[in-house]
């Protein structure tokens, strides 16, 4: 084998080995050898140099069947650290995150929903340095960090192409806070990010093919399969909130004939309660359902029996082994979980109902700064 | 690096460039250098190895930009041989096809609906035979054969677990056919079968993202993601038949209400005829909308605008490159093409629509032998 070759393999193979450590660990060299075909006495040579470099730590002792002791290994969490954020239309959160994935430093701030976007970078940059300083992060440790928003995200450039919610259009994120920060900056879709997180630490992990569903303002949902996000051809896979599910039924603003959105999302939910009601807020329908006021039980019921629909739908398409809930209208209405159950139970076919794991995200508001970190450990992070 | 190592990594090496050539041939060796990272240097060693083995010759010399002169490199198509079968309820078709993709040999028998499972085994077995006499094909060079049927699958062993079409159930096809034949027996759906074959040479050859729709007497979807066939976690992807698509609409056998199977499969579509007329077959619907029969044009133009919702779902769903329709419907009654391409152009997202090609298979019925045999070559060749 050539040289070249060589190099450019034992390079794939160390990041291959730490890789499996973080995911796996506590574990063994055996293990390791096992699950990449490798020769043990390679391992222990990739091992020793992750030791060297402050990657890879030996934990405890533990006997194993036959009486022989295996020295187990994890990942430091201090080596290395990353910056993720979550920018929404009223909402900046910014969180340091550790190498095995805690957050160890946190903080949000208000956005003004018509704020400029230089004003908004300059806020972040501000906010950023005082995060690292107050927490006496070595800025040398930080390889970067991401950001996760709503939008149509350019994700190989960092570029939002469109964000309704920010008001963003065509910005160069990446490139621009960059240049503010001196950090490398990955961009994504904010359910991207989030579903990084549940993969990693959360109701997905390391599950191979998984789907996370956003529910509130807007209806989307994230895409594991094969261990990886699925995108599509254009970045555009999960699009379900346009997805038509009765075709005599409500008119959506994309103009075409009962899109799921029209059913379940907040701003549909609202413009529906309106025709009864004077109506502030998402929150007014919510109250008058636990009022017992008929229309508002009318309208969530339909809200939950197509959510239920959209589900069965996901697991008929995607056949993932988890199908993970999120957002606002679950948060706010948790009473909404059981009648989508119920619903669930009547849908989903018996073989897939046996198969696949419905739950709820349990990061609340912090999955998207969490996911958006992890997300530029593993982008960011190339070790020699 | 350690030998054990190395010895893997030549092979992987070596079966990785065997697989470049056939896909992009012709291609020169620096071409196959720069697509796998690989240096020139291996490259040429690889490549003399394969020349000596039979696998791969050397073309035409081509002048690149540079006035340099390159020598191009494809497959040899008799190096070695599969047999694509394709098992439905009356038919039965075999194929020998060569290591280009190449149907050299072709030949279809009729089979009793009630036929028993050991007889139609029993057929198979004396038709392979015949089929590689008469052709003279040296059955050293064959390497296995691959069926394609329709029915839930378990693909790893090779058994079938339901299939209504045949009458079969928990019946170990790969292992009983290997006994009777002595070859490596390889089984999957149809419609996987199919995909494969499109993606390798059809209407979807090479792309990464493609959605093969099967719209006949069953309804389903075969799926190429990140260029493998995505099955789920329990090989379940794609069922398309089950989404629902209209929750006060028609009942469905599966017990949901409003499924899309329910307005598009043959037998749905002949249910509903019924109503109105005695019917023997789906033909006569079809006649019936020839000769303007309002009936049956009422039903098809449904039919028609739940094919394209369908499309337009999968489309936001998966958001393939391309999307390719075949099965009995479309074939028989190709009327409905323009029906489903108006529909589409209602439904589907604009940006969607310029970035995704609707396309019908051309195989006609020579697309499932097609792909089982090209699907044994891709999991039975390993070579040292």
């Amino acid at each position: 084998m050539e040289k070249h070759d060589q190099f450019l393999m034992k390079k794939q193979n160390k990041n291959l080995v730490l890789d499996i450590i973080k995911r796996n660990s506590p574990v063994s060299r055996m293990e390791i050898a096992k699950i990449t075909g490798m020769s043990p006495t390679s391992i222990t040579r990739i091992v020793n140099e992750l030791h060297e470099q402050g990657f890879v730590r030996e934990t405890e002792l533990v006997t194993s069947g036959v009486g022989r002791r295996a020295t187990l290994l994890d990942v430091c969490g201090s080596v290395l650290y990353t910056i993720g954020i979550e920018l929404d239309k009223f909402n900046v959160k910014i969180g340091i995150v550790n190498y095995v994935g805690e957050i160890i430093a946190f903080e949000s701030f208000y956005r003004d929903a018509i704020e400029r976007y230089e004003d908004t970078l300059k806020k972040l940059k501000k906010n950023i340095e005082e995060l690292i300083d107050i927490n006496n992060i070595p800025s040398t440790k930080i390889i970067g960090l991401a950001i996760g928003l709503p939008g149509y995200i350019d994700y190989k450039n960092g570029v939002v192409k469109v964000s309704d919610q920010l008001k963003w259009k065509n910005v160069k994120l990446a490139e621009d806070l960059k240049q503010l920060t001196s950090f490398s900056v990955i961009v994504d879709n904010e359910l991207k990010m989030k579903v990084v997180a549940e993969n990693f630490m959360g109701m997905a992990k390391d599950s191979q093919n998984a789907v996370l569903v956003g529910i509130g303002s807007g209806i989307g949902a994230a895409i594991i399969l094969n261990g990886e996000i699925y995108r599509g051809e254009s970045n555009n896979a999960g699009e379900i909130g346009h997805t038509m599910v009765n075709p005599t039924g409500n008119v959506c603003n994309c103009g075409k004939i009962g899109c799921l959105a029209t059913y379940i999302s907040e701003g549909a939910i609202l413009a529906d309660g309106r025709k009864v009601k004077d109506l502030d807020s998402i929150d007014d329908v919510f109250d008058a359902y636990r009022n017992g006021e008929s229309w508002a039980v009318n309208l969530l019921d339909r809200t939950s029996m197509y959510i239920a629909l959209a589900i069965s739908n996901i697991l008929s398409i995607y056949n993932p082994e988890v199908i993970i809930l999120s957002g606002n209208t679950i948060e706010k209405f948790p009473e909404i979980k059981e009648a989508i159950e119920q619903k669930c139970d009547l849908y989903i076919w018996e073989p897939l109902k046996e198969k696949t794991k419905i739950v709820y995200s349990q990061f609340s508001n912090r999955g998207v700064v969490l996911g958006a970190a992890i997300q530029a450990q593993n982008k960011l992070l190339d070790i020699e």
